[in-house]
C-alpha cells in the first residue's frame, strides 16, 4: 500500500546554518513517524540535512534528482529517481507530496511552494517566513500553515495526512 | 536564425478584465516590435488576449500547452506544442523565453518567475505587484524590473534583449 | 490559426551521407509545401540538415531542444524551444508533429516512433527500414507509411494531413 | 546508501497471460534478492504484476506514474512517484533503473528499451524477442541480453550489477 510522502524542500547551496540543523530535526521526526522523506536529493544544504535526519533514526529516503545520473545525490538517500529534466522535476517533487513542507526560502524552494498550491498540496512554512505568507494569503488560492518550530510542523503535517476528506459540513448534518 | 522570444505569463482563468486589456496591448506592442510572442498556449486569460493582440498586429504566436492534444488550444496561436506535462511544461516557458513578463498573478505565474529567477532569465512585471517585487528581492537573487504600463514593459524588454553581454569592465580598458 | 507541423526525425552525430542529403531535401519540400519543420533543433546530423533544406526554401523552423541553453542549436533554427529535459523532450517533438517522419534510425529516433506510435500520430520511415516495418507491424499498433524517397514521403504526409476523420464507413452511409 | 533498483517494463492493458504470470515470478526473484522493483506503478499488466510478485516475498516497489494524481496507481506499489508528464516518464523510469527488464513488447515498452540503449543502461529482454534483438543488434550501439526465462534474467540482472566497471582488459595487463 503506499506510503505517507513528507516532501521537505529547501534551499541547496544557499542554505544558512539554521535552515541546515532544523531539516535535520525535520528528516528525524519525518522517520521516527513512520513516514517517507521526499526530497530534491541532492548532497547539500536542506536535502543533504533532512535525509542524513531520516537516516540519523532509520528513516526511509527518497531523492528525485534534477540530474540524469548519481553524481550529486546524497549519500542518504535510499530510493534515487533521474530526472534529467532539471528544475521542471520540481513538479514531480510536488505531486508525490502528500504534504509539503519548506524549510528555508529561495528561488526553487519558492516555485515548489507555488507549484503546490498551483496542484493544491497542502503546504507547511517551517520558520519566518510571515512575508512570504502574506504574498500567497493575497494570491489567494490555498491556506498555508506557518509553523514556528519543527515539532509545530509535525503537529500540522498529522493533522494535514489524517484530516477527513469531503466532510459533511455541520450545517447540513442537522 | 533563432528570432527573439518574448514570454508573456498570467493567470487563465483566473485573469480580471484589467489584466486581460494590459495583455492584448502587449502581445500587440510585442508583434510591432517583431518579437515573437510565447505563451502557456490555453485559450482562457492572459494566454488568450496576448495572442489575440500579437495576431491584432500580424505577429507570430508561439503556445507551450500543458497538454497531450489541441483541446485547450487558444485560435490566436500559430505554433502550438504539446507537451503533455502539466505545469511542468512552465520551465520550458521560461527557459525559451528572452525575457519573461508577468501579466497579473496567480500560482502557476509565480511558478514561472520564481523559475526565471532560478534560470538566471530576465522578469518585467507588468503592474502593480510591489508586494511581490518586495519578496523577490528579500529572496534576493535577481533584480526584477516593474514596469506601471506597457509602454514602460516594452522599454525595459528592449533593453534587456540588447544589453551588452560580457562588456570588458571600465579599468580593464584603460 | 495553428499551422501544420512536419517533424523529422533521425540521427545526430550518427547520421550519415545518404540520410543527410534525404533531410536536407525533405526540409526543403516541406517548406516548399507551407508547412512547418519541426525537429530535435541541434546542429547536428539529420536535424540540422532538414532546417538548412527548409531554409533554402525560405521556410519556418522549429527546433524542441534536450538542453536549456542554445549552445547546440542549429543556426537554421527560427523558434529555439529549450526544454532541458534531455531524451524526455522526444515526446514532445511526437505530440507537437501532425506527421512525424523518420529519417535514418538510432536509439533515439527509434524511441519517437515508438512514443509516436503510443501517441497515435502517424509515422513515415523514409528510406529502406523494412526490418523496422517489420517489428511495428508485429506490435500491431499502427500502420507504418515506409517511402522510398522525399516525393514518396511529402505524398504520404500530404494524405495523412488532411485524411477526413471519423469519416462514415461506406457500407454505413449505404 | 542508493539501494539497486531493478525496472521492470512491459505492456499494460495489451499484456498477455504468460507475460503477466513471468512479471510475477520476475518480481518475486527480485524481491527475494533484496533489490527494490521499479515499473511504470499502474495497475494493470505487467506493472501490477511485478509489484505483486515482489509484495509476495516482502520486497520494496516503487512506481512512476504517468499521471498526476492516485487515481491508476497499483496497491502493490509501496513509493508512488506522480510525474503528470504521460510517456515522457518512461525516460525517468529508464534512468533510474540500475539494469532494464523487459518483459513483453508494445509501442511504450519498445521506447524504454530504445530510451535506455540511448542512455546507455543495460537491458534484459525476457521472453522470445529474437527479432527485436536483431533490430537493436542492427542499430548496433548496445548489447542487449535475452533471457529465456526469469532464471536466466536474474542472472542476467546479477552478473550486470555487479560488474567491475572500467576494468583494464586482460592483454594490458600482461
Amino acid at each position: 500500500m503506499k506510503r505517507k510522502l513528507i516532501g521537505v524542500m529547501g534551499p541547496g547551496d544557499g542554505a544558512n546554518k539554521k535552515e541546515i540543523k532544523r531539516a535535520f530535526a525535520l528528516g528525524a521526526e519525518i522517520a521516527k513517524k513512520g513516514w517517507v522523506l521526499l526530497s530534491g536529493g541532492r548532497n547539500v544544504g536542506v536535502m543533504e540535512a533532512a535525509n542524513q535526519g531520516a537516516h540519523s533514526e532509520g528513516g526511509l529516503t527518497v531523492g528525485i534528482l534534477p540530474d540524469g545520473d548519481s553524481r550529486r545525490v546524497s549519500e542518504a538517500v535510499d530510493i534515487a529517481i533521474f530526472t534529467d529534466m532539471g528544475n521542471a522535476r520540481n513538479n514531480i517533487n510536488v505531486l508525490s507530496s502528500d504534504v509539503v513542507v519548506a524549510c528555508g526560502m529561495g528561488a526553487g524552494t519558492l516555485s515548489e511552494i507555488a507549484l503546490a498550491i498551483k496542484g493544491k498540496k497542502p503546504v507547511v512554512l517551517l520558520g519566518d517566513e510571515r512575508q512570504c505568507e502574506t504574498l500567497f494569503t493575497i494570491i489567494g488560492q490555498s491556506p498555508l500553515h506557518v509553523a514556528k518550530n519543527v515539532d509545530e510542523a509535525i503537529q500540522y503535517i498529522e493533522k494535514l495526512l489524517f484530516k477527513p476528506k469531503k466532510k459533511q459540513p455541520e450545517f447540513i448534518k442537522k
